[in-house]
């Protein structure tokens, strides 16, 4: 996703841009945009530099935008040796775009802050799709508005909705939220697909009933995890692409972690984590969309 | 909901009606309608008539239609003593609106093709707000489409959609299937309304995005159950009105019941009803509107 | 199990037997017994007879067993043309053994009292090994002690505990009741010996903590799900012979139909309800002993 | 706890002891221990001494023993300012007896290992009453049988098992292992006592035949959460006692943690989690024994 975010961003910015990753490989695919730049316009081929370390990046840059994994990943890229603050400038605009735990996000960002920068926890939502088509959403957390306005500037190049979803924290609350509620409503969904199926009933029928009725939700009209209902969704073309389930049960995973510290009994989240991780055990599963679980209910 | 249901019916067709309720007072309602209907028509007082019993009611109809709360009432009324099969006449056109078990559904359907009968289920959705506004959506199982269409012509005017979803007794697993879904997704969106809003992020800003995004459903959009985010939503006036948790308890049964029989596992429609099931236990719960499971969760 | 049963009663009864069962194979059985017999006392030989139907069986019996696989087969046996009570005699003492639903048990009593026979639920444990050697333990529902000493005598050739649970109905809800608690102990014993496994604490020394600790349960000291802790579990022979956990499902079902009625939640027995059904998808898991489920929670 | 087992050590140990709590009134009652001593023997006066600080303990210790709510604490009394490994002397043994996150107690253990001292992890059960009457049962991790067996001359002045594991984080593996089983085998007890009770079978009787059966486990037999089954236990005396609710959460909560590192899906223990968590939202029951989770499932 960073790529295409990172594509997305020297396209349409008239800033100069410098990139990491700790993969080598990744790196690579940003001296092809450079070529395809230079194919474009002669002068933007010397916009895209490719940094040695973080230290190094952190030295020349005002935004900051990392785009990791797991908190651990995020904690390493600013806190680590040779790490972003260990050479940030002041007044760096630090947007982290990972979905990670929103107390690790918040004390990250208090370092931050110690430190001089301008921190913002900004996930997105959108997949990769998104990140190509510069569709994503931008779920941000920020001190202030006019911090919020700065940093939107610039994550408008790169997504088409930009919110404010309140302090720092706040943007990681929002997408946790969001995906808490879509994993349990996918195995719902699949659990009524897979049962009024069963009785026999037609599945579009029954999708197309469902979609005008109140048991309608995105996992049945947009992503609906039966086969052939929807030829676009993932579960039509054997559930490749889209949102891998081993991601899903990552995130769900944040959402038990930042309701275990409010004493917000989750059991319906907390069942469908335990059913994510179960069907992640195959190796299929855990790497195909996870609308999957489709096929984990169904298992025969 | 059959009083509505019957209102709608007399006023829009110009046949005779005979009614029958177990609860007298249930039939007194329908002697003001007679009396509604002379004010604005004279000839329409002789329309409505009362009936002693379900066989004298059989005896003089071409069309009945049942609306009963549960499976044992339908038995009761077709099987029964001076039931409605002890009368019926050839040809009668049987449509059970009730939500039942699907397979006691199908078992009557044969008994009434013995009796010589036609046979269709039609449950509904749409609360008694949908009854009183002829707005209900009619899920229809039925054995063809011309008995089906023959039906139909008479649902259309108590509901603003008549689908044929498939064979007898398609209509009740479609209705099961959709409120089964709706029953989970509600606690996952209760869940992630809470988790939220304890983390400190404003509900209606978090409803706003989750309704732009995956986590969207109904629960979300059009009665979240998080008070004050939805103004017309049962949960801004304490949870009255809607569709009561002791009736969802019944439909999520009503899930569990049929996909025994066919070996779904169904992990988070039982977790659901047993959260559901715990809630009743709480006579205020039982009877509001089921988003109150809201409460539930955030007993504090 | 009800051959077993059989073989002790007819071994340690001076009376006459006539036996019935569906399947013409299992009848066959029976003749060797008889065979059997021949060789240690030719006048054993007359003592058993196989009867044509159950009608015929009830005609010159004073008392009746019945071991049978589900409700409906119990009330078929009872209920059906040519079943026990279309010639019952007036007395007899009709034993039903099946573990079945507690309400069908109880309305096939009230017939059976209707039709002057004197009935008692009487649900066994200890598998076949305990039906074979006549250790099963018998909890009887009984309308009061009189009767149920009646009954002992004849149970007792077939168990080596008789225990009166309370009124008709008593038998089966107390067999249910235990054997809920030990579904989902079994499962709460998989999950700890599959966690502390893999955490890399020895099994064998880890069952031993748990057995002299607070974890202790029948799963963990006598049937251990984790292969090669107890040398006799049937987990140490990849799950053979036990109890399988088809019949787990079964018994837990039971649970659940007889929770719906009273309102008791059971979060954790329809959760491992789901989890055994899930469990028996997979064929080779359906006809292996229940604590398989280690392999299920394993499943790599 | 801690004040018992420094009670017994200090009464059957010839060497001096150095006490420190971060609660001052806790440090009073250890004067009072000094008092009693003083009575039976003048020399014992002086062998009890306050610290002012952890550091000043660990100057003067040969062995040190932590008992410590959470891991927060742990790390805080060892790694903190003025903490153990400030100045830990070489070849100190450090026995942590809390039960905390294994991952973290491996940690801690290393750093004491880097820092020269001797560490072992030694989580105990057997709650106050065991603690008092020096019968904890403590669960050993530890690098070798030798550093075992010198901590286990100290431990058994306090308990009357310990049992070594294996490695560092053996212990609080084995002693989350079991907990975790016995949070989930005590709420399927309380369902099933729960069901049989409704449905109107005595719960003494019920409790003995399962007991006697397969049903059998630690919370029927020695804690029955139905009251008056067992006169001694804490459910026959309003729940007072025992290990609160809230402990008992707390120790699910680490099985949770320790599992998603491994993969291994805990489908009961979740679920038991939420309930634990569910119920200690009323304070009543957070602070009762857990077998008061028979009170949540019969809520009315």
């Amino acid at each position: 996703m960073g790529f295409y975010m990172a594509k997305n961003l020297i396209s349409k910015s008239p800033n100069d841009m410098i990139v990491y990753d700790i993969n080598k490989e990744a790196t690579k695919r940003f001296s092809q945009i450079e070529l395809e730049k230079t194919s474009d316009s002669g002068s933007k081929n010397a916009r895209i530099r490719v940094a040695n370390n973080l230290a190094e990046l952190a030295e020349s840059s005002d935004y900051i935008i990392t785009m990791l994994p797991e908190s651990a990943h995020v904690k390493s890229a600013y806190l680590g040796e040779n790490g972003l603050l260990s050479k940030l400038k002041p007044g760096t605009v630090c947007i982290d775009s990972s979905t990670i735990d929103t107390d690790v996000s918040v004390q990250i960002s208090s370092t931050i802050i110690e430190n001089g920068g301008i921190p913002l926890d900004a996930p997105v939502s959108g997949g990769v799709m998104g990140a190509e088509a510069a569709t994503l959403t931008f779920m941000v957390g920020s001190r202030n508005s006019s911090e919020f306005e700065n940093a939107k500037s610039i994550l408008e190049l790169m997504g088409s909705k930009v919110i404010h979803c309140g302090d720092l924290g706040a943007g990681q609350t929002v997408k946790i939220c969001n995906n808490m509620l879509l994993g349990s409503a996918m195995i719902a969904t699949a659990e009524a697909m897979a049962l009024g199926t069963k009785l026999g009933v037609d599945p579009k029928l029954l999708a197309t009933v469902i979609n005008s009725s109140s048991g309608r939700c995105w996992s049945s009209e947009v992503s609906n995890p039966c086969p052939d209902v929807l030829p676009n969704a993932p579960s039509s073309r054997d559930y490749s692409g889209g949102f891998a389930t081993k991601l899903m049960l990552k995130d769900m995973n944040l959402s038990l972690n930042a309701a275990k510290s409010q004493k917000i009994p989750l059991f319906l989240a907390s069942l469908s984590t335990q059913i994510y991780g179960h069907a992640c055990a195959e190796n299929e599963l855990a790497n195909k969309d996870f609308s999957s679980v489709y096929k984990w209910i169904n298992k025969k």
